[in-house]
């Protein structure tokens, strides 16, 4: 970290931004780090992303802020003018990202099957398994306590952080990163009903995930049942978060916590689906849709949009007022029904 | 696998199935493997379980299906007849189904502690540790990384996937399957207040699982507080379930995914628990219940039936107007209340 | 455990109670471990700490119960008096608790950077991992399997349980118990959006965890993106809790399963959150707030009080006939309006 830190003129050039320095600021500055334009101390960076934050603007302590054009007016310190400052600040975070990069190596402790095909420059950590007939392309991470089953593939620059699951068979993309804890191609639930026991469907299908995708902790994504479960390029998926068997992710979609996609769903490209989603099995969801929070989707979106369900939030003792009435709904309506014909016949009638 | 596939008339023996063969096809076929009616290939094998599918009958490329016999003139293909398709299929998948089962073995990394009590043909993988007094049956295979704690006993024929963590004393039955990462018999969560702080309620008891469970991935069952948690015989759990202390759950119950028991609730048998269902503590279900998805179970179910909660699915516009009408919902009953109290007075008053 | 198991005045001494022995006991008695009034049999030692469960004492078979004065009376045998029962129970839960505790030593299969500071009577598991320029206080265990990575800070007398992963930079105060398979300071889920695809915000803050803390299993506590997530002292959190970034949890807060708590978002002290709650980023919850089962907390809360939402709980049935009336409320609430208008306007027109 300390000696790769750029200077304010450098962290420009790397961001593609105009640097507008504050009278008596230098470009030669190395700026400490990052921070919202509220926390920020002198000789840290800030980013102005929402309006909602505009406010903070007139007394940050930082030393520089990234701004749009249209906001750099109202910079009491010297700005760098982007086009995008949420990008340009995520690009950023790149340059003062402190998470530590094993050097490549195989950790003695690991256990390596010989049949396994491993590239250059990868490392395993301790305690870690590569089982038969595996692929782990060149410049891959495999953190401590990892498994990767029998016959599966990760590509390159990929790196499972530590205690990641991977069972046989699944194909994990390049440049991906899978968190702590995950289990990627284990069982569908699937059990066939008889004479009041359940019989397992044994899972013959696998898990394929593309490029570029991030999978957080402690998250599940199952193998198909006859086909496999494929998660698109570049999809962005959070903790604890369940992908049934034969689930469909689009390509670039994002899914936020706890959120769960039963068997054989469909997600399309470019959705958002926020925290504790659910989605039913066998739906389709259109491209470019969004689930706020906490919504069950019950049946298909056929386009775009955002979609919801739940109830309100608000204290206990309303709450329980009003939920009993949940219970009363649809005798209320009809009531509502009758009073309204009963009002109007008496309106129609002849005095 | 290759080595063992049936042939056509083979797997109908196997399955107690009426082999019907096609004009030119042969009973000594190998298929392929299994799939549905629409993805099926030329030299597979399918299967019609639900009459959803039957539009997909005709124009299927499988080699032969498994039907029931009123279903059979309809198939343009080969027939396997069969009382229950859904069945046979799910007996089917044993046979094509390819997960890797290690060869018996302990690993030279594995910690085993003396005075382990290990059977006969036992599988234990890289660094999975085998704590003292613990007793591991014939034919278990313990997966890399998997923990089984202080006198815990698993089950002949049993399999933990990789880095599974069983606590002390619990006992898990035989020819159970716990997926990777799941956690039994961690403590319950329970601490009594005492001048604004918590003080932890120790949590003795352990933990008991009868024989042919299956569990899926990041599932945790706490141990009792006093007295077991108790799981029965041939109950399958899919993944990321919690089952709080001293839940009783009825044999061949199922539990999708990311469902939740609070702590002493009693789950009859042959329950069936859709996804995200969360069920409160002390409650008891009766058996033969089904829980309809992302439904909050809040009392005692006392008879088989299906049981639900929760607000439909809209968009997000349509949702937030009628979401602020739930918080006035006592006061709209109140209101038609009212009304219709004085519309009758209205018509009964004398002109 | 059966060495040191106290006499029953040994343990009236410990938890200052006032033994009351029934005619013919003996204060010299060893009781064989505690149990509930229901379930206890001879020689155990049982509780009564709430009216529920008072119809059963007069038939408990304990050979003691911990009561408050009140209630002694009604006990048919020895009485342990006390001002919280319930207090006094989970003392006495730490007294017959047989949580192996491990030795003081390193296991030879643990993996431990030569930079790391390990302070004495420390245990270090079975393939355990422990990284460059650590802190392991005196006193701590470290399970099989988990992983400290680099420069993280475990406080004195703390316990993590088999398969933990601490990233790095993370710190975990003294005497805190953290569950198997929990993850500790993995990534944020921070995106920015450009052209249709996801640039990742760095997380470059880490998480504090402060003395005395409980984490249950497969709970995930992130890192924070800017700056830290923070749990304050005394908090106890239960399994497959979700902790975003740079969530601060107040002290003594409580959280039970299967909750999860976006970005940013403030808990205050002493709050209780049932299972299964969500609360979305950036809100802010007063201390002593109580949010009720399965509640999705969509605002700030300002006051202390008991705070709820969702629907309730009924036959599927029933439940279908009302949700549906739940898409048409706003409409229902213009009609009812509508009616109570055009009734008043009857009502005042002059005949």
């Amino acid at each position: 970290m300390t000696n790769k830190q750029p200077t304010l003129a450098q962290l420009a050039e790397v961001l593609g931004a105009e640097l507008r320095l504050a009278p008596g600021a230098s470009s030669e500055q190395v700026p400490a780090g990052l921070n919202t334009l509220q926390d920020a101390v002198a000789g840290e960076v800030s980013f102005l992303a929402s309006a909602n934050y505009r406010r903070f603007l007139e007394d940050t302590k930082a030393s520089a802020v990234l701004v749009s054009a249209k906001d750099a007016e109202a910079c009491p310190v010297s700005t760098l003018i982007v086009p995008n400052p949420y990008l340009a600040f995520a690009k950023a975070t790149a340059i003062y990202d402190q998470t530590p990069t094993p050097a490549a190596g195989i950790h003695p402790s690991a256990s390596i099957d010989s049949t396994a095909d491993i590239g250059g420059d990868v490392y395993i950590g301790p305690g870690a398994v590569i089982e038969a007939n595996t692929h782990i392309a060149s410049g891959v991470i495999i953190g401590s306590g990892c498994v990767v089953g029998e016959g599966s593939e990760i590509g390159a620059n990929t790196r499972l952080f530590p205690n990641v699951v991977v069972y046989h068979g699944c194909a994990i993309g390049a440049n991906c990163t899978v968190h702590s804890n995950t289990v990627i191609g284990g069982d569908g639930f699937g059990f066939a009903p008889a004479d009041g026991q359940w019989t397992k469907i044994h899972q013959l299908g696998s898990v394929e995930i593309a490029d570029e995708v991030e999978i957080g902790a402690c998250t599940c994504i199952d193998r198909g049942a006859l086909g496999n479960t494929v998660i698109g390029r570049g999809v962005k998926i959070d903790n604890m978060v369940q992908i049934a068997h034969n689930v469909q992710i689009g390509d670039y979609s994002a899914m936020a916590a706890c959120s769960a996609v039963a068997g054989s769903a469909i997600i399309g490209k470019h959705c958002t689906i926020a925290g504790g989603v659910g989605i039913v099995g066998h739906v389709t969801i259109a491209d470019r849709s969004h689930v706020t929070a906490r919504t069950l989707v019950t049946k298909s979106i056929e386009e775009a949009g955002s979609y919801s369900s739940g109830a309100p939030f608000m204290d206990s003792r309303s709450w329980r007022r009003n939920a009993v009435r949940y219970g009363q709904l649809d005798q209320m309506a009809r009531r509502l029904k009758a009073l309204e014909t009963a009002f109007k016949q008496q309106e129609q009638a002849p005095d």
